[in-house]
C-alpha cells in the first residue's frame, strides 16, 4: 500500500518552518507497512494545492492532506477538496457544536471565522478533533480504473497526530499487515561511504525489490539501512539477516551499533562492563567531547568530568604538561596530547584519559599544521598514545568529527583490551 | 522567478532524516526574492524520479533537485537527469581531477565507485564542489513553449549549501533584484512566546501585505524575523525601520542581536571590549556551556578553559568547592553554584567565572528538586551570585536551555557592569 503526503503552508515553503509533520507521518506510516512514495509541500494557493491534489490521487492508495483547515483568510484546503472533488460544502452540526464546546470549555468567546471550520464536503466522513477547533475529513475517489482514499488533516503537529493515532493508523495497520517492513540500522563510523562499498564487495546476491540497502552519511559516520518486505518473496528474511551478517563479518570494528544506540552509549556501555571510568582533557574541542558522553543518561557511573585546556597556561598549571613540552613540541603535536591524556587521568584519577589537541579554524593554520590537523591521545595505566587526523576546514564540522573520533578511539581501545 | 525544490533519498519519506535542506534552500532563495511554490521529496527510485521531474520542468522558473549524487548503488539521480534530458554521461576529467584531489589531500586512496561521480551528463555545465566528492551541474531545459533551469545538487547539507552560496544564490540575487526583499533577525532570549507579543503591543500601525512579522521560537529563545517588499509599497520601507526600532525600544535587553550573530558572539565581543577573561565550572551541562563559548572562532582571546565537575569529588579536588558546602546545601544549590564559580575564577586565574549545577533528568530528581532544576552561578572579583531556573523533563534540552541561560547571564552581567 503506497502514499502520498502533501503539506501545505507557505511557511514550509519560505523555510520558516521545518516540515516535522511530513517526517512523523513518515515515520509512523512506514512503521505500520505503508510506503510512503512522495512528499509535497505547496503553497497557501488554490490552483497549486488542486493541481498536486490532481496529481497524487491517481498516484497513490493513500492522500494524506495536512494544513489550510484553519479559520483564516489563507485557509484553503477545504474549498479545493470540495471543488476538486464536486462536492458541496455543508454545515456539520456536529462539528459545530464540538468546536463551540471547545470554546466554552476553554472560557474563550468564539470568533465569527471559527463557524466556516464546520463546513464539511457532502459526502465525506469527519474525522472529529477532539484537541482543537479544525475537524479533518476522508473520503475514497476514482477515476473509474485507479482508487485512492484522501485523508484531509490539519496542519497543527499535536491535532495531526492525534487524529492518526487515535483512528488512522491502527485502521491502516490490520489493512496492511501482509506488507509489513522489517528493518535494521547498522552504525559505522571512521570509514568513508565509498571505502565502506569497497569493503562491503557484491551485494546482489542479498539484494531485491524486497531487500534493500542504504548508506546514510553523516558527519559522525555512515549508517547502512537495511529493508525488508518479508510477505513479498518467500526468502526476503532469509536474504535480509544473510545481509545484515554479511555487513558485520566484512566491517568487523567499524560496525558499533546494530540498533540506536550513540556511539557514546556504546563507549560508556564498555566502561561499565569493565568497571572503568574516564576523564577528558580537551583543547580544540573545547568542550564538545565531555558534551557528548554526558548525553547518555547515568554517564556520571563512569564519567568523572574534563578539562578545557584551551589556554597553554591550563595545560600546565592544571594538566601537568611540562612548558618544555608545548615549547620543543607545539601545542598541536603527539607529545602533548599524550601528556594531556595522562594529566588528566592523573589529576582526576580515572583510569583511562582522552585528550583533543588540534587547530580548528578558520584561522590558525600553518603549513606544516593545517587546519583541521587534530592529534586524540590516549591513557592508561602505563600504556599512552595518540593518532593524527586530518579533517577539513569548517570549525564546527572539525569540532564534531574530532569528539566523534576521540570517542571512538575510546570504544576501539576498550573492545581491543576487552578482547 | 518561482523555483520548485526536489529532495531525493527513502530516508526522508521514512521520517528518518528531516528534509533541513529544503527549509534552507526556501529560506535563502526567498531572501533574494526567488518565490518557492512547492518542494517534493520523492524515494530512490528512478521511475518516480523521472515522475517528479518531468512535472516540475514545466511549472518552475527554477527546478533544484538534491540527493543521490553519491558513489553507491542506490544513487540514481544522475542516471535519471541524463536519461530525462537525453544527454549521455561523459566522464568529466576536471571533476575527476578534483575527486582525486580531495582524497589526496586527506591522505586516502580513492574507491572505484568514486569514479562514477565524475559522470556529467553531456552539456551540462558543472558546478564544482570543494569540501566533498560529488559534483553539481545544472543547464536549462525546454520544451519549446516553457523554458526553466534545472540545478542538480548533492544531498549533504554543507556541500549543498557551498554550492547555493558560493555561486547559485549570488547569481540569482542580481536577477531577481526588483522583487527585493528586506529582511532583519532581531534575536530575544529568556522570554516567552506569547509573553513577547503581549509586551509589543499592537503592530498595525507597522504591518501590512509588505511589511510581516514571523514569531520563530526555539530552544534558545525567540527569534523575530521582519520582512519588507520596498518596491511594492511607497512607505514600506520606512514602517520596516519603524517597526524594527518599536521593537528594539520594548524589548531593551531582551533583545541580543539584530543581526545573525549568535549569543555566544555578542557575549565573547562584551568581553574582548571590556579586556576580561572568563571560565567555567560545568556539572550538569557536563560541557556544553564551553563547547558553545568555543564554537566562536577567536574564543582563545577570552575563553581560558573550563572544568566539567561531573563527580562531586572533582568539584571539592579541582574546585575547591567545600565538602561541608555539598553536604549541607546538596550539589544542586545556590551555595554550590556560587562556590564552583568562584573556584573556576581563582584555578584558572579568569576575571569572571561561570557555573551550572543542576537535575537534567531523566532521573535524579526529588520532590525539593525535580528534574529541570537548575543553578547559574557568576563570580567576579567581590561579587558574585547564583540564580535558580526550572526548566523540563528532556535531557538534551535541559543541556542545551542551561548553556543558553548561563552565556544569557553572562552577557547580561557584561551588558550591566558596562552600562
Amino acid at each position: 500500500m503506497t502514499a502520498i503526503i502533501i503539506s501545505i503552508g507557505d511557511e514550509l515553503l519560505i523555510g520558516q518552518v521545518v516540515n516535522t509533520n511530513a517526517s512523523w507521518m513518515g515515520e509512523q506510516l512506514s512503521s505500520v507497512g505503508v510506503d510512503v512514495r512522495r512528499v509535497v509541500t505547496c503553497a497557501d494557493e488554490a490552483q497549486e494545492i488542486r493541481r498536486v491534489l490532481e496529481q497524487a490521487l491517481p498516484a497513490g492508495d493513500l492522500v494524506f492532506l495536512t494544513g489550510g483547515l484553519g479559520p483564516t483568510i489563507d485557509d484553503l484546503t477545504r474549498y479545493v477538496v470540495a471543488d476538486c472533488f464536486g462536492c458541496p460544502l455543508e454545515l456539520n452540526p456536529k462539528v459545530m457544536k464540538q468546536v463551540e464546546e471547545l470554546f466554552s470549555s476553554r472560557d474563550l468567546p468564539m470568533a465569527a471565522s471559527n463557524k466556516s471550520q464546520a463546513l464539511i464536503p457532502r459526502g465525506f466522513e469527519v474525522l472529529s478533533n477532539p484537541v482543537g477547533t479544525a475537524a479533518g475529513f476522508h473520503k475514497e475517489w476514482t477515476d473509474g480504473t485507479r482508487r485512492s482514499e484522501l485523508f484531509v488533516l490539519p496542519g497543527v503537529p499535536f491535532e495531526m497526530k492525534q487524529m492518526m493515532s487515535a483512528w488512522i493508523l491502527p485502521r491502516l495497520s490490520k489493512q496492511v499487515s501482509e506488507s509489513r517492513v522489517i528493518t535494521r540500522t547498522l552504525q559505522t563510523t571512521g570509514i568513508g561511504e565509498s571505502w565502506l562499498a569497497t569493503r562491503l564487495g557484491d551485494l546482489s546476491p542479498f539484494l531485491s525489490d524486497e531487500v534493500k540497502l542504504a548508506f546514510l552519511p553523516s558527519i559522525h559516520g555512515v549508517r547502512l539501512r537495511l529493508t525488508a518486505w518479508p510477505e513479498r518473496a518467500p526468502d526476503a528474511a532469509s536474504r535480509f539477516r544473510g545481509l545484515a551478517s554479511h555487513i558485520r563479518d566484512r566491517l568487523g570494528p567499524r560496525l558499533f551499533s546494530d540498533d540506536e544506540s550513540t556511539l557514546e552509549m556504546v563507549a560508556g556501555n564498555l566502561l561499565i562492563d569493565q568497571g572503568l571510568t574516564v576523564s577528558i582533557a580537551e583543547s580544540c574541542t573545547g568542550g564538545r567531547i565531555a558534551d557528548r558522553l554526558t548525553n547518555v543518561p547515568g554517564a556520571s557511573t563512569y564519567f568523572l568530568g574534563s578539562v578545557t585546556a584551551y589556554s597553554n597556561q591550563i595545560k600546565t598549571d592544571v594538566l601537568g604538561v611540562s612548558e618544555d613540552c608545548i615549547r620543543t613540541h607545539g601545542a598541536v603535536s603527539r607529545e602533548v596530547a599524550v601528556a594531556m591524556a595522562e594529566g588528566i587521568m592523573r589529576t582526576f584519577g580515572s583510569n583511562v584519559g582522552i585528550s583533543s589537541t588540534g587547530i580548528m579554524g578558520p584561522d590558525g593554520g600553518t603549513e606544516e599544521k593545517p587546519v583541521g590537523t587534530v592529534w586524540i591521545g590516549y591513557a592508561r595505566e602505563a600504556k599512552s598514545s595518540a593518532i593524527k587526523f586530518q579533517f577539513g576546514s569548517d570549525r564546527d564540522r572539525n569540532k564534531s568529527r574530532t569528539a566523534t573520533a576521540a570517542i571512538n578511539r575510546l570504544r576501539l581501545e576498550l573492545t581491543q583490551d576487552d578482547g
